[in-house]
């Protein structure tokens, strides 16, 4: 009997401790959330895709207490980078069909953003309007309500904002508007 | 005796096992590698500070073969995003000094794009040079070998390309050259 629960034990350890940084075995890694989206969408009221495409919609990300203090300048920002926690994603399949009908390509599902992904993580510029007691009220987001924030970075336009024609052109066949000068 | 192994092994699952959506408990987050950078840069030789401004140095991203398959054309795309993780980051502080000498401002972590980050997690846009047996061909990178990629994002101007004057000024405040049209 004892033995069974060291073994039982001695197992759980075994598959919940990370690997750590061996470029054949996958390594494993772990995030804390520093804070919350708080948003008018769930999963049934459903979001709009690509929230920065209605930039009216107003929301606000909740940073939890102790990183507040790292906000600080963050406010100068007209527009800023989200990374977050697709925490509904259900799954990944290699290859997906984007909302567009007759696509030309089939795209694999590195090539979409799609939020089922292997790593369901997200990123997302967003407007920022104002910090208020460590919350930051923005606007254009499709993320629901309770999506857990990874991190926070400033929109920088000579390393972020890239102009290409190609990627333009593609991205129609994702069912986005393809942006023109 | 099983009594203490029992609760040991309960502690060991309580701690270990991620805590779901709690507004109050912050939220664990686990991803695994899908692939790493092959890059000339080490810990020793150093990187350039953003890549994409050196984008004559060549390097490479090897996909682990169970995800491959989600690659299917991503090679139609000119640039797309690489999400990584900073494996060589060494905690953090909530302020930072800017590479930058007399900087106006005092900037909070969330405020730069320092390595060094309560979540240590990169994005960058790179340019997509080919995709060979799940190796994609890049430049513009100023990622260290072996760093430990997260996901492969198509990058598209409509949502990504954002034209902000206000953060091409600020950007030179964090040693970036202020991008202008």
């Amino acid at each position: 009997m004892i033995k069974k629960q060291l073994i039982i034990l001695i197992t759980s350890l075994m598959i919940l401790t990370p690997v750590k940084g061996q470029k054949d075995n996958p390594q494993t890694i772990t995030y804390n959330a520093i804070g919350y989206f708080r948003t008018p969408y769930t999963p049934e009221t459903r979001a709009p895709r690509q929230g920065i495409l209605k930039p009216d919609v107003k929301a606000r990300i909740e940073i939890l207490p102790k990183y507040r203090e790292a906000l600080q300048s963050l406010e100068l920002f007209e527009y800023i980078i989200v990374i977050y926690h697709f925490d509904k994603s259900e799954g990944w399949h290699p290859v997906t069909r984007p909302p567009v009908s007759n696509p030309r390509y089939t795209f694999g599902l590195f090539a979409t953003r799609s939020p089922n992904r292997p790593n369901p993580v997200g990123i997302a510029a967003v407007k920022l309007e104002k910090i208020e007691d460590g919350i930051l009220h923005i606007s254009g987001t499709d993320a629901f309500d309770g999506t857990p924030v990874i991190d926070i970075k400033p929109y920088l336009p000579s390393i972020d904002a890239i102009d290409s024609p190609q990627n333009s052109l593609l991205e129609k066949e994702l069912g986005l508007p393809g942006k023109t000068k």
